[in-house]
């Protein structure tokens, strides 16, 4: 067979697979895939997020699912290529009530992995393009209602007179990208947020604070960063294109407004949330809520024994913002991961004597190398080759979590060499350097534990050169009134002491704003369950909790950085907006929590 | 010659074409010119807007620039095609200092028009794509000042520690579009609005309005409307887009600013410029003085006789922005273009009982057959084929004035025929209809006198039904202290009267703020000098006075709709960079005054 061309491969196997769904011959189905095989399906079966590893979980899956979703209209788009032995092939097909695509890659003629993502809703798409809104009747109209006036009306009353169906709890990246995505499906929906404007969340941060990942991978939905935008976005800079973005979107995005109770009634199937909107109660009562609160949920506070005897200021980094007041102070930054890496830098360039106290080894990359090897889908040279964000987007998704590990093992083996001197002169400064448990470096670490990673972008020099001190391998015994004492009967005379330790999980804001059984029963968001010290299981293949339907009814969770806000974010909205029409909504396989 | 394939004829003339001009054979040059040809240029030849019109013209431009410009490197872009029986093709060039773009048509193997278009400054190309900023140096700094610290540095200094190359008077939409494109060229500018935000002027205009164009006709250069943006943007949704944008593209921005004077000191070269801003006199000294006031001077008020008698308000449709006080009233409305047209439809909808004074014919079309036979190379079809907003503007661009009548007569015959019944019925009603002198229609009069026309977007339907009266065919001989007195001896009993009766020339504007002297040595802008009337001549073959060198040095003229603003806004911006780098930049040809 391998005398074929790819194209023809590729339709081969995709006529075979939707004959034998159209079937219902689940064997023949399950035949077509090779034993060590994937399948991943945004939505289109399974109504989840979710991951089917080997015949046995497809064809599990399939008994479940295909009757009602009866998929049909398989259609190759575009033409097949080869990479690594592999025929990978983009396809679109069709459900009952959606359209999808997908990507398939094939080893000897059969699957390798599947995935299988939702497009839209049929009767429900986006009005985008041709289809876009008139945006006015031309026709003269005593009872006309302009824009403005419409819109006026609706932020009046939206949350007053009439209730959002969907309530998204925060209003940063990711629940301004959710509520443009909601907007356009015409789910009613209130963002709140904390702050006074949006993109504050940005703007409150320290003051140096840029983007570590580029622009490529960075972009919102329907409005991408013009051609001009900087590789690297500054901080106040993202906060006005957040802003800027919830207007022209038309949010309602109601600011200075803060969670303080949340509560759903089942029989109902309607929350009660009170929310504290610049200083006024208000009870609304959604269908859904989301929680957009950050990648991470309360700060994660350490327990520095004799804190109370310590002279000097202990703060967390999240309550930090400038180093202005350190001048000339000794400082001790405890935590190595990314905040303690660009809080040190921060204290630094503001004149303070600054040592990071390092707990255990960093997965350090430089930005340059990880641009160069790690961010090659993301970047101009794959626009050249007409490789979108979005494009892009569907590639990252395609490849099962379970496999994501290999590649990553090749590329930090690349990395390792290309950048040799520079973990040799990092090492000899004293600084702890790993790539993760399994050598599988700075992205399983992110998804599995969310910390522990730097992605360099100029601490690294400072600490080689003893700009900035390093403490490592030694424990911290308890504070001092002038100090930290380690374990090892060292001391470090400090004027005070950052804590960049990192955030406690999301589920622990539900715990706050919900209650700690709802909490519980949801259990902790993202980690992979890989077996990893702090990476919450079991192993199920996905992220924990994220984007999809959770032990709790009606409650969501929606994050992460610019790259998987952007992407998932239309998941969430999808499946919210069929629950709104009403579709059914039949969710395939149990609940990120159900195997604690 | 007809049997080769175009894109073979095509590069067959473009070679001979650039081998004859890097020859200096100029007599070679021409003869590759059909006798009726025309070559229109904007920049790489001439550092002027202009048209040359048979081949002694051609000759004497080439004569005056050739050895200046040295162009070479002639390149067919793309296929070539066939359209009409003339072949055309798209080709990049270059000069010595510049990149340019064009499109040639060729009849028999000679070419009918020619079209050449500076695309960027060589050494001073925009910081886009694969050549934009980083953002960011990857290195810890203690001198760091950040990108919030640096916009806020120059929004305190320029104007005040530090000069405007560049003072853009007029802050709507070709302001701002020109500050985007100086901003991205590195030409240090102010941009000065009289209104408290930007989009004022649009947002403060009549309630219901919408704008009568496209969205694919109205995308601003760096950032296009999104796909969900509606076909007609709403005034304020406008607004609020232009107020992001300036934001964004990180303007100096200076609202509630008002022009006192400028005048030009010749010897130094630099004007002195006083502004009120927010009430606080300020004197600014740049290099250049852009207006960029709107497509219109200040407004046109007529004469009418009695004015001081009539018991009733008078106001110009400048100062009207809502009908609500004139519900029940009996309102006249004088002038019957598309400001007459769209206050008489709010006052209707507002409850007056309007008549529509009409003065002389209007040229009406259907926005809906507009759309479909008009915009055709703006839509969602044309972009399916490839046609870009970018592309469109360059076909837009590349046909000389001289021969748009003959394709808009054309356009018209086909309108004409189409909605028959349509303009039978309007006429019925006692409304008078034109095509222009020489049955060109509206485009035509937009570019000639501005006036005399209306996209019917719902008020024909309110005039033929009655619901809106028209007085036409009468000359107004007075008013009484009830209503307006007619030349026929009717009478209009009125209780307020609504001047629809447009705009002087931008060169009025000129007389308010720096001379009449001046303003008259620049003379009218707009026209083309067709013969027909209220179009300033003499005929040059381009538009006077519009976004190339005046009469008086360094003053500018920026405008039009948002596509014309658009697409122009590059060649201003361009013009004026070259003069800051000190690039030689000889303008061939008189200023539009010349003639006078």
């Amino acid at each position: 067979m391998l005398d074929i061309a790819p194209s023809q491969q590729a339709a081969a196997w995709l006529g075979s697979f939707g004959r034998a769904l159209e079937a219902g011959d689940i064997e023949a189905v399950a035949n077509l895939f090779v034993e060590d095989c994937y399948w991943r399906d945004l939505l289109t079966f399974t109504w989840n997020i979710k991951t089917m590893e080997g015949q046995p979980a497809i064809r599990d899956m399939l008994k479940s699912t295909l009757s009602t979703a009866r998929p049909s209209q398989w259609r190759l788009a575009g033409e097949a290529s080869v990479d690594g032995g592999l025929i990978e092939a983009w396809f679109s097909f069709e459900t009952v009530v959606a359209r999808g695509e997908g990507i398939v890659r094939l080893k000897d003629g059969r699957c390798r992995t599947l995935f299988t993502a939702m497009s839209e809703l049929k009767g429900f798409e986006e009005q985008k393009g041709p289809a876009r809104p008139l945006g006015i009747r031309h026709k003269a109209d005593p009872d006309r209602e302009t824009w403005a006036e419409a819109r006026a009306r609706e932020a009046r009353d939206l949350g007053v007179r009439e209730q959002p169906y969907c309530l998204v709890i925060g209003g940063g990246q990711g629940g301004i990208m959710l509520g443009a995505r909601l907007r356009q499906l015409g789910v009613p929906a209130i963002i709140i947020e904390k702050n006074a404007r949006p993109g504050d969340s940005w703007r409150n941060r320290y003051r140096s604070l840029v983007l570590h990942d580029p622009v490529w991978y960075d972009h919102l939905p329907y409005i991408p960063f013009p051609e001009n935008w900087p590789v690297f976005t500054p901080k106040d800079k993202m906060g006005d294109w957040l802003e800027m973005y919830a207007r022209v979107m038309e949010l309602n995005y109601w600011v200075a407004t803060k969670c303080v109770s949340a509560s759903y009634d089942e029989a109902e199937q309607v929350w009660t949330v009170v929310v504290d909107r610049v200083g006024q109660r208000i009870t609304l009562k959604p269908k859904h809520i989301v929680f957009a609160t950050g990648a991470y949920g309360p700060p994660r506070r350490i327990d520095l024994p004799g804190a109370e005897a310590f002279k000097g200021e202990i703060l967390h980094s999240s309550q930090y913002s400038s180093g202005e007041k350190f001048r000339d102070k000794r400082v001790a930054v405890i935590g190595a991961a990314s905040s303690g890496h660009d809080v040190s830098v921060d204290l630094w360039e503001s004149g303070a004597k600054v040592t990071m106290v390092q707990r255990s080894p960093t997965t350090v990359v430089k930005s340059d190398t990880l641009m160069e090897v790690g961010f090659e889908i993301f970047s101009e040279k794959a626009l050249a080759r007409g490789i979108s964000t979005d494009k892009a987007d569907m590639i990252v998704a395609s490849t099962p979590f379970a496999l994501v590990p290999k590649g990553q093992r090749a590329l930090y083996d690349v990395i390792r060499k290309r950048d040799a001197e520079f973990y040799d002169r990092l090492r000899a400064s004293g600084f702890a350097i790993d790539f993760g448990e399994d050598e599988t470096g700075l992205l399983m670490k992110a998804y599995r534990t969310g910390s522990g990673f730097y992605i360099d972008v100029g601490a690294c020099e400072l600490i080689i050169n003893g700009e900035i001190g390093v403490r490592s391998g030694a424990g911290i015994k308890w504070l001092t009134p002038s100090g930290i004492l380690f374990d090892d009967g060292s001391e470090l005379a400090v004027d005070a002491i950052v804590s960049c330790t990192g955030y406690q999980s999301m589920n622990e804001t539900v715990a706050t704003i919900v209650s700690r059984e709802v909490a519980d029963k949801v259990g902790p968001c993202w980690g992979l369950g890989s077996g990893v010290k702090g990476d919450p299981g079991p192993w199920q293949g996905e992220l924990r909790n994220m984007w999809k339907p959770t032990a709790q009814e009606a409650l969501w969770f929606h994050g992460g950085n610019l790259a998987l806000s952007r992407f998932y974010s239309k998941y969430v909205a999808m499946q919210i907006k069929a629950r709104m029409e009403g579709i059914a909504t039949p969710v395939y396989g149990e609940p990120s929590n159900s195997g604690r």
